[in-house]
């Protein structure tokens, strides 16, 4: 059975994902994603590390689960690119290079669709659709496996407020941000909805771990 | 490259994996295994898992990461039954019935060798060899993948003491048990050679994380 996951998700302990004014140069905006990402780029399961090495503690069980079972993720249109409106044209492939991590069916949700293209081995697919609908393309794509929300945070909350998500893993930094895109003011938002455990590891970070 | 890791291996708070005793009936000897694996069962990724449903929290991180990228498993002739020296007959098959739970080749480390049998998707080989000589059997059966050190106790404690390991992940339950088969007197032991994590989860017990 099909499970819809939010997997690696990390935000300020403020609950801020991305910050404002995205660019080219800045795919978080104001956001340093170095500095949000701590926790994981030093794992040896990192989907972006290019040199061997890395921590095997509890945080590289996390980072390797990225791809397990993953038949298929939805992203936002501002977790692909930072362009706004109708495109000027249809050259950005999106911020990974040649061989984007991944590796499966990807369903960007837009309203100015464009055909579908394929890089290394992910297929970007273009959805003006809304949650249901375009959950319903990615659960066939996934043929049985799980499909993930891969964000940014408005993709996530508008896929909780349409109640489609089973499970989240949510990494939380031990600062605040202040201003930004904010996910949530705390995870006992959603515990009418999802049992919750929290886990502080030796990085700072505290990972809440949402299912149902 | 492939890597010997140590998974899902559980002690008590005194480093006691398993008592004393073992029989046909009693694969632990004296002590409980659904006491000591409490914190395991539950989740919805146990590998011994027949119903739906289960908690999908950090430790279930923990048990579906028990076939990850692993090739081969190695394991003690008291891990595979509870016979001591020459097999009386070939009936035997371990104790998980027609479908074991490792689904890879599985070396037994024995005195008293016997022909290899496929189970399910198991296969079981039974070696008189040292440490070293069959982890590189199990490596080569692997083919690429990981070599999973299976137990029992005495056997972790060989392939320490051989320096054979890479990382251990090692549950340790919240209560002493005080008579039995001793993996350590604490982590501690082994910070010399391995980085360790310890973290602790809301079953109460404390995962410990050790890896180079």
């Amino acid at each position: 059975m099909t499970r819809v996951r939010v997997q690696n998700f990390t935000v300020s302990r403020d609950g801020i994902g991305a910050g404002q004014e995205q660019s080219y140069e800045q795919p978080f905006g104001h956001v340093d994603p170095g500095e949000l990402f701590t926790w994981a780029f030093p794992t040896a399961g990192w989907p972006g590390r290019t040199d061997p090495g890395g921590s095997r503690g509890f945080e590289d069980h996390l980072t390797r689960d990225f791809a397990r079972n993953i038949g298929a993720e939805i992203m936002g249109r501002n977790k692909f690119g930072p362009q706004r409106g109708p495109w000027a044209d249809e050259s950005w492939q999106g911020w990974w290079g040649d061989e984007p991590p991944f590796h499966t069916p990807v369903f960007v949700l837009t309203h100015h669709v464009r055909p579908s293209f394929s890089l290394g081995e992910t297929t970007f697919h273009f959805l003006d659709a809304t949650p249901a609908d375009a959950l319903a393309q990615a659960t066939a794509a996934a043929d049985g496996q799980d499909v993930r929300i891969g964000g940014g945070v408005s993709t996530v909350r508008e896929f909780l407020e349409a109640d489609l998500i089973d499970e989240m893993h949510i990494a939380v930094a031990p600062w605040d941000l202040g201003t930004g895109l904010k996910l949530w003011e705390s995870p006992e938002e959603l515990t009418d909805r999802f049992e919750l455990e929290r886990i502080t590891a030796d990085s700072g970070y505290t990972h809440c771990f949402l299912w149902r």
